[in-house]
């Protein structure tokens, strides 16, 4: 039997500010840019983007953080463990997240690199993409795990773009050894294609191996893991790999598939969409939200849809709606 | 017979990067906020009201600056005087305007007070209430206007706010002067009727002696001006005191107020008021943008109209669509 939990959800990842102006395509293409990704860059080049680019607001982000912030607007309890120095952008990170009621205590760094900062444009079909330049946030390292705070949390959430900075992976891998020894869940997004592209083989061993209890992907980064373009094989091969996982497919809804059964759950509608940023992010959130909780499945994935639809109405990853309203507005309270 | 423009509109305010969250109406309780204002801060209280305000989105603000952004989406020619200090903030500030197609020249300042900021809590009626650090807004002076870009502006447009940085309001008289010097139209906000409490006798001066061609003011501030409860007898007086003058109502529109004739001009509708946040600013741009190019004041009043609705309908004071195109969108192309 577990131990009673403190959080509902610990998440690891990247702790980064958005920086996000609105931009066509040819601004992409002018500026040999993947739409719907997320590349890494360097600072020079961080500054050549923002140097062109529109009138920008700005945003704490981060995926992990995102979601994490999400659980806390739903009422969850939730940690965050990530890497800021503190300088401005930094101390905007801190404050936001503390400030969402997330337990955020990683010690920042008061020299090297700067805060991480994503670049995003976000074109008028709504789709976002993303130019991170990650600084700080390659310095999160294993001492920054602290076992009693992962043993604290019935799930830990990992994402897959920790396995950029150097020393994440450690501190990714130290986390998730940790939880399983105190018997908790370990999730794990896939975060983007391009990422799965740069890790498949050991992001396919994490998931084979049992270091990833629940995975999260949309359809076109589990495409990429199995290498293949028929989404029903992938979904076929990833049954066998992954004791659960929640596959969105943006307005299709999603799929939360599982030894058993493979269950479809549509989305919510929206009214206009605006910026696709956060989108999976906060279907995580309420995924999440729902497993920790031990809602039903279908109730977690209505969840996880109620929230990506808040978040891609507006410009920015995080919610601007308490989430625990819109939950009870729309009878999925918990 | 005047020269031609170089620029349709100069606008002078103090250079402010918004920081907003949401709040309810016990939070402004709770912190002795007056609700809709503006009121001023030191940078001690500033820390405070972050430390407690919930997660936050950064913005560029500033009640003039706002305007000319807006000029500037609609097409208009446009250029801003307004000091920051060249930190981080003061950097977006200064990116952001540019970005937005402004010319912006003013020396920013290497050291001193940071870059101003308004900590704006928005309640969940749409209303806001802000709390402004000047910072280094404190330090524009005579010396950072120019002669010869303020006699290339067919419209000198100031903000009342300017009264409250010390060296500013000789800054705003030096640029009137010039301005007429050169047959050009000067234009100012009332700001805020607590502004408006603070610096009334020389406000009515600046109206009364010609100083200001065209003034706007929204209903408070009016009120506040002519000290009296009754917007009518306001109107009256007002006839007597400016030559033209626009006059915002909220969702009853606006009044275009001159010797001859006093029109009511309708608002448009909005389907979700999420922040009132340059309402007032986005209706003088498009008021200016319309006066600069010679449309009738019906026209005019119904371009700010337009750019107000559009604001009111996300957070931020800064245009999210291109005024341009919702302009033609609607039928009000110039």
């Amino acid at each position: 039997m577990m131990q009673s939990a403190d959080y509902d959800v610990l998440g690891i990842g990247n702790a980064i500010v958005d920086i996000i102006a609105r931009a066509d395509d040819d601004f992409l293409v002018g500026h040999a840019m993947q739409k719907g990704g997320m590349s890494l860059i360097d600072e020079s080049r961080a500054e050549r983007i923002y140097e062109s680019m529109g009138p920008a607001i700005e945003i704490s982000g981060g995926s992990a953080a995102n979601t994490i912030v999400g659980l806390a607007s739903f009422g969850a309890k939730a940690a965050f463990v990530g890497k800021v120095k503190t300088d401005t952008v930094g101390k905007s990170f801190t404050h936001d997240i503390r400030a969402a009621g997330v337990a955020f205590t990683t010690q920042g760094d008061s020299d090297g690199p700067s805060t991480a900062r994503s670049y995003i444009l976000v074109t008028p079909d709504g789709e976002r993409t993303m130019n991170t330049y990650l600084g700080a946030a390659q310095n999160l390292t294993p001492a920054d795990i602290d076992e009693k705070t992962v043993a604290a949390a019935t799930i830990t959430y990992l994402e897959g773009y920790l396995w950029d900075p150097p020393h994440a992976k450690q501190a990714f891998l130290k986390a998730a050894q940790l939880a399983h020894k105190a018997e908790r869940i370990v999730a794990l997004t896939l975060s983007d294609a391009f990422c799965v592209d740069r890790y498949r083989e050991e992001f396919l061993t994490l998931v084979r191996d049992g270091t990833v209890d629940l995975l999260f992907a949309n359809e076109s980064e589990l495409k990429s893991l199995y290498q293949t373009a028929d989404f029903d094989s992938a979904v076929t091969a990833l049954r066998n790999d992954v004791k659960l996982a929640a596959i969105t497919r943006s307005e299709k809804g999603c799929l939360v598939v599982s030894r058993e059964e493979t269950q479809a759950v549509p989305a919510y509608p929206v009214q206009r969409l605006v910026d696709t940023t956060g989108a999976g992010d906060l279907f995580a959130a309420g995924f999440l939200y729902g497993v920790a909780r031990d809602a039903d499945l279908f109730w977690a994935a209505r969840l996880g849809a109620l929230a990506a639809a808040e978040v891609i109405q507006h410009l920015g990853a995080r919610p601007e709606t308490a989430l625990a309203t819109l939950a009870a507005d729309n009878g999925l309270a918990l």
